[in-house]
């Protein structure tokens, strides 16, 4: 009855009665909230417990995230005898600011204590200077150096993901050692995927998985069978290349190191899920002009932090319009100028910018380096220059039909393949020199992008327009 | 020398003398490409192989990708005799099917059969009709029962990402007979992270971490330990949700059941990691107006690819252009206008696209939903009113200072004010109303938002202008 599973079962997936949809709903379905929330309205206070703590704890950090500030409040209120150290480390950051802020200093404490050594960095990484300090000194000495030291490694560093907890045996021992020890070992971490190998120094030397530990024979060594194509990860490296190499390589745990290659830590793969998911959902935002997700934030932060990327995004509309300005007589004699003027500025950067996203992307991900830069460069400038003819060819047809001026569909075909060409030029280029300067080019590309389609377009259009008109 | 990392290490993280970047470089480097490149040029074939080899393969399917169309068929047939199959689940779809088309069938076969299950549905997946069917035939019976019950399932669904391999147990088993059994089983699976415990009919009840597993004592009874809160994954369950599932709550592997709900594989976290990258990818993609990143397609298919969303954008601009066009008079009039109207059209499609961006993600991740929906509407169109009452003085006085009119100054301030609430509302229920009719947002709410954002910006300011000054 055990082993893998033996070819496909009597009834196939043709004849399931399971449809795609549905299935049960996965997650804090908006059913639950309404019901904990109409307990919560009458102060059910049992009834409110009770169906809180049916949900995983992923799912409790949801229904705070959901409730609103005010229901908020109340709820943590009316969880605290039973309150759930696990779930902050699953609140997005603003939310969990608020609850922090409910709680007592003593409560935080007792809390923080409770969790892995990763989940307590975590929440305590994102107080106010005095709240950390206040904490820090509530709770118990032990857990307090620990934290202190994950502090002690950069934001958005291996060593702030990484947890203490961890195995770790010298390359001597033999498989039944092992086992022998695990059994008998009273601090070991929650759940652990390898068994790390060490030399004399406590530096790692290789790994053993479970799944090869645990169908080994007791006499083994773990020298014989281990894995030692290790790649340890410095505590200072950057989150973003730990989710890099956990995704390139298939991981689901890696040692850390300090700066003289001494074992420190272990990093999970369920850290490095948020950090791939936080990564790629950083650069969404910032493609999107907003420097990072703000749903759950108040009113005046989120307008105050959107009002600075629009603030940039006026000046390089009164850069394009003082370009505009430049034509102002040319417009006067013939308006149709104005009429479509919008299309080639719009076309080229909705052009420059398919061409930014898919480079901003290859960039972060590694598919776009100095290697095929060149041959990526080339590709991007013809597509645009295939599309631009393509374009000049549908808009002239448009301008001439509409204006009955031969001359106007020529000058509007010229100027969209010209502005399709440098915008494809811009949209390459422009996030390859970001990157090389070590700019993120997901923050600054687009509004460079735009400024240089708007411009170009606007001016190609209305200059050819005063040579040929004028 | 066992347990957990004891302490901070004696010289802590201050003294590291590896700096940030200047650690080892993860993955393939430049350098390497290059040396590999030179080495084929000179067809110093059994240093390529060398060098190749020494690669771990997710970095050899980085190599062909980088390396251009005409270098990767020499490579491929240089790397025939030791072509290492694990390289072809790792390599993108589109360079995939180059390498796939240089091998011939016989040694596509013998890759095929040399994968996991999984991996080898994900191999056969992509390819036409024909070359499916031929390779199937060539492959042995069992592996090609294996592929094609894994087909059977729906494209992007959890039945086409499990592998079939797994370690399933009876409740009564103790612990000692697991441990016996696994030692002594031939088709195991490489890596496993959970032991699935099922029931008398093959349904999952179960399950037990390797990590729990090896430190219990070997009188111990499944039962006694096993995590009953298991949420198994419909075979017919879209990725995306999978993806979901395993974020959401932490899990390194999941069991698969057929709609009897019978277990019939095991998804395993490193495949779920691909699919949470993209996923995030596609909407990254599908924002910026790029079907899918094309960055390794053929300059005809990303060509005609890009050539589609262009001009479903010609005909948003066209629209565009028709609204000034009914203004053309009130231009003639007052060329300040033609210079001024791109600045209210463009801070509309800014404003707009953060909003909306932030609300495509939200979606995506399930933290916009329902429940809070008409509170995140309320707060968009608030921060859109206060933005937009800022920028109006902003645009009115720049108007002003630049024109001498005080009048112009106030018509771009109110149309600017109506513009942004029309963008926050736009960009907030766009994406909603699309959502819950099932189309995707990201790839259908930009081209929307922008259409009304210039529609809007270009009548609000030319027809109060009209009003106004007529």
């Amino acid at each position: 009855m055990a082993g893998s599973a033996e070819g496909p079962p009597s009834s196939g997936p043709a004849s399931a009665d399971i449809k795609p949809g549905s299935a049960e709903p996965i997650g804090l379905t908006d059913s639950a909230t309404r019901e904990i929330l109409h307990a919560l309205d009458r102060r059910q206070d049992t009834r409110v417990e009770a169906l809180v703590n049916k949900l995983h704890v992923a799912d409790q950090a949801d229904l705070l995230e959901m409730v609103g500030p005010e229901n908020r409040r109340v709820l943590v209120d009316v969880l605290r005898p039973v309150f759930n150290p696990e779930v902050l480390p699953e609140l997005d950051e603003t939310v969990r600011d608020e609850v922090i802020d409910i709680l007592s200093t003593a409560e935080l404490a007792t809390a923080v204590s409770e969790l892995e050594s990763d989940d307590a960095v975590h929440v305590v990484e994102d107080l106010s200077e005095d709240d950390k300090q206040a904490l820090l000194e509530a709770i118990p000495e032990t857990d307090r150096e620990v934290v202190e030291e994950g502090l002690s490694y950069p934001e958005r560093s291996a060593g702030r993901l990484m947890q203490r907890e961890l195995v770790a045996v010298p390359a001597s021992w033999h498989i039944g050692q092992i086992i022998d020890h695990l059994r008998s070992a009273a601090d070991l971490p929650d759940e652990f995927y390898d068994i790390i190998v060490i030399d004399a120094n406590h530096r790692p030397i290789g790994s053993v998985a479970l799944s090869k530990a645990i169908r080994s024979q007791r006499a083994v060594i773990v020298q014989d069978i281990m894995n030692s194509e290790l790649k340890p990860v410095p505590a200072e490296m950057d989150q973003e290349e730990v989710g890099y190499l956990f995704h390139q390589y298939d991981l689901v745990s890696a040692p850390v190191v300090d700066g003289n290659g001494r074992l420190v830590g272990v990093i999970t793969v369920d850290d490095v899920v948020d950090v791939i998911e936080e990564e790629a959902e950083e650069d969404i935002m910032r493609l999107g002009g907003v420097s990072e997700t703000d749903l759950h934030e108040s009113l005046v932060t989120t307008t105050r932090r959107r009002f600075v990327w629009l603030l940039v995004n006026l000046g390089t509309a009164i850069i394009a319009s003082v370009v505009i300005g430049l034509f102002d007589a040319t417009i006067e004699q013939m308006v149709a100028l104005a009429v479509l003027m919008p299309i080639v500025a719009s076309m080229g950067g909705n052009a420059g910018t398919q061409t930014l996203t898919v480079a901003v992307r290859a960039i972060a991900t590694k598919d776009l380096t100095a290697t095929n830069a060149m041959r990526v460069v080339n590709k991007e400038v013809l597509t645009g220059g295939v599309n631009g003819v393509l374009f000049a060819v549908l808009a002239g047809t448009v301008a001439y039909v509409w204006f009955g001026s031969l001359l106007l569909g020529l000058v509007i075909g010229a100027a969209m393949i010209f502005n399709m060409l440098v915008a494809a030029l811009a949209g390459i280029s422009i996030p390859l020199l970001l990157a090389r300067v070590g700019i993120d080019p997901a923050i600054a590309a687009g509004v460079f992008l735009t400024t240089v389609t708007d411009v170009i377009g606007f001016f190609a259009f209305l200059g050819l327009a005063a040579l040929v008109f004028l």
